[in-house]
């Protein structure tokens, strides 16, 4: 199967000039998302780590199913005011404008190693900053595993110490 | 297990008086994260419904998993502006002010029975919201099911003709 089939794009979301893929046609369809997710655990079978870190909101979608299917411990990473005990948090720009993203300060142990699973690696700004994040608790990011990456925007230039792996590569 | 045990209460938040039920214990607690997502799944053994409705953002951590267990069909309830397609929406008022959500018009076939999946279900707001995007699509809520339910803020008395259920109720 194309996973590629189940993408739909949407021109000029969520601003003009900008082509959004839109994921929603391959969640409505059950056997190509557990393809998805299974294809996702191959890729990190031979990688080294714990906690699989999930940003809000897509990122939720597939790390979620992939922790339950792995057996790892799951962290969200989320927009302020949503996490409720104390955080860590970054400030940076992303591709539409400047955000800023927290995590628990408890998430992590020093040492432990953790994969970042999203959904769109576009620019690599939101992975950047989690990896900022993971720092500051004296983490480890030891690689990264996302659906799409959007190489046009060459998220990789940004994130060339950390091992990166994606499905499908636009 | 007691699911519980990995529960945090967080008193005044998000503000004075509530106190928030912290779901990342159990999320960073593979054992139970998997435990509770086979329990969920047991609860609805004997359900009809082709579709999990999840909505923004920690509904997509349960229901996610709870998809790819199952091989059911996964659709995203959101916040305005994140869905890029044509979009039906429902304005409602929930515990801490008044919002809007919002679901692809293509998300759903009439007829089509649709489980809806949350972490918490408080007032029974955001449900009954969802309820009537399912409607709009003339399809049809056959359950709902939550990991925890605040019985004290009576949620059944709006959802009395929806079979619902929960897994911690407090």
């Amino acid at each position: 199967m194309n996973f590629k089939d189940y993408i739909r794009d949407i021109p000029d979301f969520p601003k003009p000039g900008i082509i959004f893929k839109d994921i929603t046609p391959l969640l409505a369809t059950p056997k190509v998302f557990k393809e998805v997710i299974d294809t996702m655990a191959d890729k990190v079978k031979d990688s080294d780590f714990d906690t699989i870190i999930v940003p809000e909101a897509r990122g939720f979608l597939f790390g979620s199913a992939l922790a339950y299917k792995l057996g790892k411990k799951l962290v969200p990473v989320r927009k302020p005011g949503k996490l409720p005990y104390d955080i860590v948090e970054v400030s940076y720009s992303l591709e539409y404008g400047e955000t800023r993203i927290q995590m628990h300060k408890d998430a992590l142990s020093k040492g432990e190693k953790v994969l970042i699973v999203d959904d769109v690696l576009a620019t690599g700004g939101t992975i950047k900053a989690i990896e900022t994040l993971v720092k500051k608790l004296d983490a480890e990011v030891s690689g990264i595993l996302c659906l799409i990456e959007l190489s046009f925007l060459n998220p990789r230039e940004k994130l060339s110490n950390i091992k990166v792996d994606s499905i499908l590569i636009y």
